[in-house]
């Protein structure tokens, strides 16, 4: 079908006429359709067997443009491309961590997918201080399987080099290389920060030692393809509930490094930790909470990393290096200890992009919902300190962090005898 | 016009219809053509006109197969497009340091270019002790050029994907993933080396630190996407004389470490230089020459850095980062400390690939015309044990490397009180 964007009228046909439909909705059920997308970049449409709610799905659509930061630019409606691959990758890898795919048509540029009825955007969950019992055991398992199963550890060189190239993906790298690694560090007029924190704002621009470190921190991402990072994944990318948890949009998917994904769900919880200096008044209910938060931050990183050696381990028939590499006496010591130095890096990865993730935040385009939240000034201004200070140690400190409870130590010195 | 492999006779004929080739034949010229290539790989044809012998050209054409190690190999035509994309790129950003390219035919897998008929593979060169004294200026400037006007310091992020893709080139990577880093360095059968040096291979192959270290440089070598490198860069695809310097056989070209490249020419030098003591029976000529090849090797790399910095200096406008990302009180220091650390990484990985391709020389499955020509297996065997001991050490020093001179110096070391 040739493209053209959908409307609440035409959605509806188009997902009678798809075969695949079949399966979701009962043979001429009443279908409505309803656009709750922000029309400027995708549309998205939950439609809805009116005998049936139950029965219902989401079609997202690309438009053929995006606006960002006043700018035009050049983002064709190939991005669509790359989330539905990766969606349904996440299908293949993930079963149950990210939204089922019924159908795709890449000519319309939409994906039909699992409509997430009974999931909230994980942000809110957190400003809310919910339990999520089950996000640890999910999360680490979504990002030690999609990121082992698409390394040099797993497949061989010519396998990866194969789903490397579909995920060429430079319009949407262009978006993070700017606003998370250049933009926010420099003049820059979508930059947008909170006047009371000028000064450090402006003293993290002036720092040389971390200017030096955030490029290299930059150079990771734009040069070291080591799996494929879904490369958004942060707290707006992910919805969940009591018992489940869903990752969401990897438009931005790409061959990148480990880190970047795995620091960005690290910096996102750290970044909610502080912000219960705002959000929560009561102290008993602010330390319980921010104590589980920060258990989060331990258990994804020490979960994550189990489980991704224990993958290893058990599907070691990647080219790096072939398993008969081993074979020697002593050989077994020896790819324990690779493996051990490969996973530091990653959390040493971690640490850096991290970190720069973290500051961009304060500094650059786009805050978080949990910060942007706070309406005092004030009290957002003492937890955008915080991340400013925690995000740089994390960075200076990325190559000599040996545990994640280096960085969880970061946090804590940082935190001691706030006052609120 | 549809593939079909040349002979003699044929090529004559295409290289009359092709209409490029009237600027270097004159009309009616009596051409004729012989085949030189060794017919397994690839063909390669001189055709030169009768009347004027200056008049020449060679035609390089694939066969749809090739066979290493006795193994089918699943290497397709392709590979000339890769090698051809190079060549024109050279052409473009290094004219004059490889052969210049008349004409080319994807279709039929075949590129016309310069005949060198004054020049000779460098190996050759060097193992008669002839003087080059153009040879580090030219590798120097050819190096720094390529690498860093395909890098993240010259191109922005959508420009180098744009290239990045058009060199994905899985097949060609995994002969130098198989051959340099996993099969010498464990049982496989195409494996040879000097029986005499048994011992030795058999201790890197089960030497723990060393394996592991040798992982991390192939990691390096598989995901680290830093710049277009030619990665096959040795003395036998240098052709030089005293003049003149070119480089050729790019068919292995993608994005990969720039050390790689740089190392490739190091470790080459480095391996000649060992050789001598074998080809050069009287000491004075072999302390003079090998003194010579020291002096090469401590040339190409400050040679390189410095005009690899200049460029960058000079042409700032990368993605990495923006240049306007220095514009702050110190920036300029900063941008210099930068530029410093980035190329001791350079450096850093030069150790390691170098290291991994001259051990590869010694135990896998196949070394350089400069050590097989040594017929007295004793005296193979020293150059071999002396090669293995440098490759080893430059790989495990490779982190704490800061200036070429520690390369240099662990060649010194090892040759001290050499005796042959």
């Amino acid at each position: 079908m040739t493209y053209q964007a959908l409307n609440d009228r035409t959605v509806v046909a188009y997902v009678r006429a798809c075969p695949a439909m079949e399966r979701v909705f009962s043979q001429d059920a009443p279908l409505s359709a309803k656009e709750v997308g922000d029309g400027n970049l995708n549309l998205v449409f939950i439609v809805t067997n009116g005998a049936n709610p139950r029965q219902s799905a989401v079609v997202k659509q690309a438009l053929p443009y995006l606006r960002v930061a006043g700018e035009s630019w050049p983002l064709t409606r190939e991005r669509m491309r790359f989330e539905t691959q990766a969606l349904l990758l996440y299908n293949e890898l993930t079963p149950g961590l990210a939204p089922e795919v019924y159908a795709h048509d890449d000519e319309m540029s939409l994906v039909i997918m699992e409509y997430l009825g009974e999931h909230e955007i994980m942000r809110k969950v957190l400003v809310g201080r919910k339990p999520l019992p089950n996000f640890v055991g999910h999360i680490s398992t979504f990002m030690a399987r999609m990121l082992f199963f698409t390394s040099d550890l797993y497949l061989t060189g010519v396998e990866k080099k194969a789903l490397q190239a579909k995920y060429i993906n430079p319009h949407l790298c262009k978006i993070q290389e700017d606003f998370v690694y250049s933009n926010p560090f420099m003049e820059s007029p979508e930059n947008k920060w909170n006047p009371l924190v000028d000064a450090e704002v402006q003293a993290v621009r002036a720092n040389r030692g971390l200017k030096v470190a955030i490029a290299e921190v930059k150079e990771s991402y734009m040069a070291h393809a080591q799996a494929l990072i879904h490369s958004d994944l942060h707290t707006g990318s992910i919805m969940v509930n009591e018992n489940d948890t869903r990752v969401i949009d990897p438009e931005f998917a790409f061959y990148g490094p480990m880190g970047f994904d795995v620091g960005a769900v690290l910096e996102n919880l750290v970044l909610n930790y502080l912000t219960h200096y705002a959000h929560t008044l009561d102290p008993e209910q602010r330390v319980e909470y921010q104590a589980y938060v920060l258990d989060m931050v331990r258990g994804v990183w020490t979960e994550f990393a189990r489980k991704f050696e224990a993958l290893w381990i058990e599907n070691n028939k990647g080219e790096l290096p072939p398993a008969q590499y081993w074979d020697f006496t002593g050989g077994q010591e020896a790819f324990a200890e690779f493996r051990h130095r490969y996973i530091s890096g990653i959390l040493r990865d971690t640490a850096g992009h991290g970190g720069c993730k973290m500051l961009r935040r304060i500094m650059g385009i786009v805050s978080v919902w949990d910060i942007t939240s706070i309406e005092d000034l004030e009290k957002r201004a003492l937890v955008e300190r915080l991340a400013i200070r925690i995000g740089s140690r994390w960075i200076m400190a990325r190559n000599e962090i040996d545990s994640v409870e280096d960085l969880i130590d970061i946090v804590v010195e940082e935190t001691k005898g706030v006052n609120v």
